[in-house]
């Protein structure tokens, strides 16, 4: 099963030559989110080889125009491509208006299955085949919410333990269903022959200015995509803009025990984004990846 | 002067991985005509080489996603850019709700100085630095106005008369200005000393089926600029949808008496747009150029 992360594009207010506006499809086994769909993402899906049919659900972190100016041609082409199942799409309640008017900016025969969801406060905002969808109010001069995606933890089966208690063939399968199976006569339990086994997590920051919430949708885990639009030299910018530094965005990876870094969501000002990997590197160890157009970045394989 | 067409894109409903949304930039001397900017146009514009400050007036031929998707991250670019200069936006009145949807489709600091300028019926919609600017309504499942530019008729100097009657130096530009000026103690007339000269016309039509006000639009046309979603093979098809072949688009050119053709709003069913222009060439014998991504075409010089 696949778990990685598409960059549609890594640009912040104004797109460059080389980078496309902010967007990112997050495969997750046979579901998609395409959070923060920027202008031309139904175009940069294309060129990353996904469909419109991909996109299981949507998430969007607020209303500035490089966070959701592609809706539009998203919706169009889940109509026109008449896309069966439902999709549906988290955007902060406040903005509500706005994804109305994104959902109907131009005329076309609506077939789209969009199903919204507002999101009003922090907390749970889904459950389904991919675990838990929650949300967290960031910094931002406009309301902005954070997303984390946690599977649930489960349990890794131990091979020789199995082997041991006679558990084989089928009876593995009851086992995980059930909690119990009877083997060789005698009544085993799961925990007689697993070990637990932490649900990976994907945490979506952005945008957003230094604050606490960044840090607990970050809580350990495996892949974390921040926004790092500007650097520390202009970290006074960056706190009057609501937007992070390359160098805060590491903190808040450390501080939360992150694995992945991804860092995204670049200032023009930097055309040469390998400075933002530079400086966050003093402030985080782990792995740190500098989003690029179309790259895709795996989630790391569990621990 | 520099008159030439600059593309932005070339495909129609659907974007593919060679062309990108519709949108063209009209660069008149000192004013920049933006045609149906689609998803996109906004970066297409900076790979273009052009800025927002270059764009004086705006022009919706309808309210497709793929002829005003872009409009939102224009609107956004002239307003973050702090574009001085007023900027009248043309569109199809019954349109005027998408208008201001794509307007305000999301947060944002509006410094934007749009006028609207809704098209109610087809004439006139402005005169100004670039000429006569007028709109006809075409055939289309939506209310779609084509448009037409025209510089108004003047006269072409004569070097060797000027030198017969002795008008030379600054008299010139008073002949020019005035009409008539003395020289050698002689009323000399402007008629004297010079020859018609028409104006240029660019005339931009999408989209349509076949009708006579894309004649219309296009007649004496030095540049027609003109959607060729089909090929003779699918006539069917573009007739119900609203839509032209290459060799239809062909055919008004030559009863319009188009010098320069230009084919644009290709189908996705076609990657290989050279098709569009071998079916064209059977029924135009002017000049025609297949329309590719930022492509520049110059507007023919003067006959």
């Amino acid at each position: 099963m696949s778990r990685e992360l598409i960059v549609l594009g890594t640009a912040s207010q104004v797109p460059t030559r080389q980078r496309a506006h902010n967007g990112y499809l997050l495969r997750w086994d046979d579901q998609g989110l395409l959070f923060d769909p920027g202008e031309g993402a139904q175009r940069q899906l294309l060129l990353a080889g996904a469909a419109a049919s991909d996109i299981t659900r949507i998430c969007v972190t607020h209303f500035h125009g490089d966070h959701c100016l592609g809706l539009p041609g998203i919706v169009q082409r889940l109509s026109l491509d008449r896309v069966p199942h439902e999709v549906p799409i988290h955007f902060p309640a406040s903005g509500a208006e706005f994804l109305q008017r994104l959902r109907h900016a131009s005329h076309f025969h609506d077939q789209a299955r969009l199903a919204e969801c507002p999101v009003e406060a922090d907390g749970v905002q889904a459950t389904g085949p991919f675990g838990t969808l929650s949300a967290r109010r960031l910094r931002h001069p406009v309301e902005s919410f954070g997303y984390r995606l946690a599977e649930p933890d489960g349990r890794r089966m131990l091979p020789e333990r199995l082997a041991a208690h006679g558990v084989r063939g089928p009876d593995v399968g009851v086992l995980q269903r059930v909690g119990t199976v009877v083997a060789g006569g005698r009544l085993v339990s799961l925990d007689e022959v697993s070990e637990p086994r932490r649900g990976q997590v994907v945490a979506f920051v952005m945008d957003t200015g230094w604050c606490d919430a960044a840090i607990e949708l970050a809580r350990d885990a495996d892949l974390l995509v921040i926004e790092s639009t500007f650097l520390e030299s202009e970290a006074a910018l960056a706190a009057e803009a609501g937007h992070l530094t390359a160098a805060q965005a590491a903190r808040i990876a450390t501080e939360a025990g992150v694995r992945r870094l991804v860092l995204t969501h670049f200032s023009q000002r930097h055309p040469d984004a390998s400075v933002f990997g530079e400086e966050a590197a003093a402030h985080f160890d782990g792995e740190i990846v500098v989003a690029e157009e179309l790259a895709r970045i795996a989630v790391p394989p569990r621990r």
